[in-house]
């Protein structure tokens, strides 16, 4: 047996308003005036003076604002690695990536790009990438994909929704500020915290898990209880948590996997350009069969925030069309044998997950 | 508010029989053939074959035995320094630390004094290194201490008992194999993990606590009840949980830390030569007033492991020898700040200290 030697964040820091400490922290990384760092910024703060004043931009740094109407494709990394080289004189000091998961993988994606030849495309799998990434750092805006902390950055290519899986992946620098959280849409909130309670349900009742990501899962899925089902925490208690759920939520995953959500999930994304929070959870309701105990809570979540999911986004799709969504699922094999064993191929059919997707 | 940026330990490697891929771990981090990597072993795996078959030297890789009847001192890492520095021909490829607290304490201290002048006396505090240490690895055969995880080295000088604290103390590689533990004398495996359970009980109750601090703190003390308390584990799920409590409450200290129990336990320390782990259970014993809730527990623990703790360890000691502990104690300021508030002078004094004492 070989145990895999898994890549921490070496740098990480808490604190509501710890955001103001990104300068102090990024000017030593400085390599030259000719080597900027490159912001990837959700543009939802477009206009955020709050935030972007806060960020001090000398020489050629620049801003790129991310539109995540979308999920983050691999074109779109592609496109982004080729206007930065054009743009420097020098490789970039640093990518800096403010956003939810779509922004956060996009900048660990981009700064893999930027030292290893070829296109995203190339890397989506296990173990491709060749060489060490340029120094990113990841500041999550939204609390729940665990985007921040995983060796992953999810990405849909021309053939395949799946993440560049590697050591070189994770952040060299987390910053965990909570307030940057404050102002995101209920809706928003639920989904991505669902996110994490999925990832925590997933890799608790996978074959994979061993001691190591069951006390992180453990640890998160009672702090997603306590802030979606108790609900009686202040709100800077429940950011703060949350945030912390979402951290410890992806390092649960680090000997373990997510499943049976997660890659169906990858099938509406792929197809529908369903976003992963709400597809993840259009997805769970329907999987009692598989997280009896999760879907029972996930439920009751639900009614108390007064969640109403999309009904009806697989009704009119063609043979062809499900075909599609099936085979990006079945092709995440590790997330099925995470989900049912070694013997899941015996337990899960095209058919079978033709009449899931049915009932979306 | 300036938040400190937490260093992580950027590697580990989790589970039963992970110390078989040591060599290849380090392999790679081998600079020349000139440049060894050093052992730093507890002494009592010296004629443990099963250990030390599977650690492959070659060149001038060496082994140090470490006697840990007594707690690390700074002069030991000095001599263990200098003995390096003679007998290799270039600095070392890195410092591989196997054992308890005191043995990865050492490793630790003597990674930084490769790099660092002077001697390990003058870097007991908060942040007085100046340099990056020398690539080290930690492999605990003993959990509870949190050395594993920790940016502290803690070290018994000329005048102190303190921690070498900065962000270069942490290991670059920590193997977490808790069949290592498996041959641990019961008193031992008690005392040390009755030494997590203290820290989480301390940062628990610190006023320096936050939610990330928190989250970690509740994780360990959680699983200290579960193998202490509850005490109806497989031996093997005990050792895989105390080797995660061990981590996670070692983490809990990021944004927190130690308190009264660990201040008047140095202080035995350093008069006495009282090792840590029988010390913290020592001076917690008599700590209800501070902790009601953990000593509650606490005495509840050591009943159900038939544990007897020495009596009138302070009986004969002079008014000199009670000032000397106390100094030491009152010195650990950050401590007693956590333990008891900004205003903890006007709560504690040497007089109640010296009462405390009495009662050991």
């Amino acid at each position: 047996m070989s145990y895999k030697n898994f890549p921490m964040v070496p740098r990480v820091i808490f604190g509501r308003g710890s955001f103001n400490q990104l300068s102090e922290i990024l000017e030593p990384k400085r390599l030259s005036i000719n080597s900027p760092f490159i912001y990837l910024i959700d543009d939802v703060f477009r206009n955020n003076d709050g935030l972007l004043s806060r960020i001090s931009l000398a020489y050629d740094d620049k801003i790129f604002y991310i539109s995540t109407k979308e999920e983050p494709k691999t074109s779109q990394v592609d496109a982004l690695v080729e206007e930065i080289i054009l743009m420097t004189k020098e490789r970039p000091s640093g990518i800096i990536g403010i956003g939810g998961g779509s922004v956060l993988d996009l900048a660990k994606a981009v700064s893999l790009l930027l030292t290893n030849d070829g296109g995203a495309k190339d890397y989506q799998g296990w173990d491709l990438v060749k060489n060490e990434a340029i120094y990113h750092v990841g500041i999550p805006t939204l609390s729940g994909t665990g985007a921040e902390v995983s060796r992953t950055a999810v990405l849909t290519g021309p053939e395949k929704k799946l993440g560049i899986n590697s050591d070189y992946t994770p952040f060299d620098q987390v910053v965990l500020d909570s307030e940057l959280t404050a102002d995101v849409p209920v809706e928003q909130w639920f989904y991505t915290g669902m996110d994490c309670f999925i990832h925590c349900v997933e890799s608790l009742n996978g074959s994979y898990l061993n001691t190591f990501s069951e006390t992180y899962g453990n640890m998160a899925y009672e702090l997603c209880k306590e802030i979606f089902l108790e609900n009686s925490l202040s709100k800077v208690e429940s950011q703060e948590k949350l945030m912390m759920a979402s951290w410890h939520g992806g390092m649960s995953i680090a000997y373990s996997q997510v499943g049976v959500a997660h890659a169906m999930s990858y099938g509406l994304s792929y197809l529908l350009g369903t976003k992963h929070g709400i597809g993840n959870c259009i997805v769970f309701d329907y999987l009692e069969e598989f997280y009896p105990e999760g879907v029972k809570l996930f439920k009751e979540m639900k009614k108390i925030h007064n969640i109403e999911l999309p009904q009806g986004i697989c009704s009119n799709l063609s043979d062809d069309e499900f075909n599609i969504m099936i085979n990006i699922a079945l092709n995440l094999e590790p997330l099925w044998e995470n989900a049912l064993g070694k013997n899941w191929k015996q337990i899960i059919s095209a058919k079978k997950l033709k009449e899931l997707y049915q009932k979306m």
